[in-house]
């Protein structure tokens, strides 16, 4: 019923590549760390619950060529693999929160190996389920003639399978609820166009492609009620690291009275960080200039290319999490539903 | 030392073929109405002002063709060429205006072909004229150091020269004021990595590409501290009707105590319309679902392609046009600029 972007094939990690959709569905085996490394920078993979995966079943690809090994030599490549792991993309806590799973796990076991396998697969089995209850959480807030937006790409592409914003559209819609919805293209790489149109579309889902200019419009004359969106990194306050482009919807949906909400597993919180910690990844200019390998700007125009921005709490309605939905004020009940049943 | 977008050659008009930059500076010979009309609505002729003098040698290209008629056919035939050429692009005023503007001063004259010629000639001249002061008044609001964002494009390819919004911030340049330019590629016809990126990097202005969806991040991180747009219709009251996306620029601005200007000349003015009278143009979904002919989005989607969005006068600070800048209460000083020397 619900696409799965990623599998563990014990000695390689089947993906989809997703920068071949909508036009191709193909998958693509990754043998190697520089693979799995190639795979995250290019955005093959990609998707904030999907690199926590990612970055746990990279490790668990490299544990299993270590048979050989001792012990500490396993612990200490695997420790090398995960920060190699971890640069591929700064931004998204959950690339760091897989890998850190992992070697956690790895470093109290005294079999390393079976250890990475064990917990990566768990990690990718749970994202399923904590996505489940996400879909099932979420899906209360939407009612019968919601007119929805949405950003990016959250869906079964974005985590192992049914996704998070895009998750909880879907499943309301196969409850039976009559919603519209409308989403982005999302420039400059299209997850709107190319993937959550492709996912909309399988799913049956009533839905509108817009240009990303054409946000403040749209909510002005097309009656949205609600907005939806994802995250890559949540802070102890609130504070959204999310797809380029999130902040202003944000921005608008407060001016104009529209409900915003953010959708994301708990393990998407980072209550460590502070602002300061958090570097906004800058991706190739290429990105921009460039679209199907065609030059849409001069060769030689200066650009700037922020994947993600930052919406503070105080634009965000509430956070969707698959233990239960948090209202502010965020600096108290965050942290309330996190460690609950810690 | 500026870019001449439209030429007179007595029996045809000259233009650039804007479809076609920034990859290839290719002019284009229009002949006839049908050449006019096709021109304007595949958008190789765009930008308000521009549309003004193209609607005005519109009538002058089929006035030259009327010679052998009489004053009453040749007034009819007019008549009836101008509904087409307002019906090309029904949003901006400006088109309308040009086509007005001519067919007035032919039905005043006992020579109309000679009036329809000498009065489109006027207009084009004018606006150059125009576009000058308006790059004088506007220029005096620009600081060295300021970091200024804009939108779409509003050079001398929307006009005849010069340009409105981009006019202002290239003249400001040339005095030697040290600024910096952010610009949205401005999708989905990408006018601004298209045609601006191409007018600023000829000026040689300091100046950055970013994607729509960057515009709310790179207020917050850059130090933007002005922007710039133009205008494709303004009501009396400040409402004002430009590209697509200009509404979200104006609501980030005053969320975030950025001064945002809007640079038109008199005539994008529309003292006798209402809200309820404009009608903004939606425009081909393969202008989203296809980027130099490659489709980017699943075949079947459906899409919602506008053209303009609307900009309430609250969050406007001040308009800047050939007799000076305009600041609220709009209501009232509109009108007291424009009927100014009347």
């Amino acid at each position: 019923m619900y696409l799965k972007s990623i599998e563990w094939l014990g000695d390689r990690i089947r993906i989809i590549d997703q920068t071949l959709l909508p036009e191709k569905l193909v998958y693509k085996d990754l043998k190697s760390l520089d693979d799995v490394i190639e795979a995250i920078k290019s955005m093959r993979v990609r998707g904030a619950p999907l690199l926590g995966v990612m970055g746990a079943l990279g490790l668990a690809l490299i544990a299993v060529k270590l048979r050989d090994k001792r012990r500490g030599e396993i612990i200490n490549e695997l420790k090398v693999a995960g920060k190699k792991l971890k640069m591929a993309r700064p931004t998204a806590v959950n690339l760091s929160w897989g890998v850190n799973e992992v070697l956690e796990a790895v470093n109290k076991s005294t079999d390393p190996i079976k250890a990475a396998i064990d917990t990566a697969v768990k990690i990718m089995n749970e994202d399923i389920e904590v996505n489940r209850k996400i879909a099932d959480v979420g899906q209360e807030i939407i009612n019968d003639g919601d007119i929805i937006l949405t950003h990016c790409n959250t869906g079964s592409l974005a985590t192992v399978s049914i996704g998070t914003a895009l998750g909880i559209i879907i499943h309301a819609y196969k409850l039976g609820k009559k919603i519209h919805v409308y989403f982005t293209e999302t420039r400059p790489l299209l997850q709107g166009s190319r993937l959550t149109a492709f996912e909309l579309m399988k799913a049956g889902v009533p839905a509108t492609l817009i240009c990303d200019t054409a946000v403040g419009h749209v909510l002005q004359v097309k009656g949205i009620n609600k907005i939806i969106v994802g995250a890559d990194r949540i802070l102890a306050d609130g504070t959204t690291y999310n797809k380029i482009g999130t902040f202003q919807i944000a921005v608008l949906a407060k001016e104009m009275g529209i409900p915003f909400y953010v959708a994301a597993p708990t393990s998407t919180f980072d209550l460590k960080s502070t602002e300061k910690d958090v570097i906004i990844e800058e991706r190739s200019h290429d990105e921009v200039k460039y679209i199907h390998g065609k030059l849409i700007a001069p060769k030689e125009i200066k650009v700037y290319n922020p994947a993600f921005d930052k919406t503070p709490g105080r634009y965000i309605t509430a956070f969707i999490t698959e233990k239960g939905v948090i209202y502010p004020p965020y600096e108290e009940n965050i942290k309330k539903v996190l460690l609950r049943d810690k």
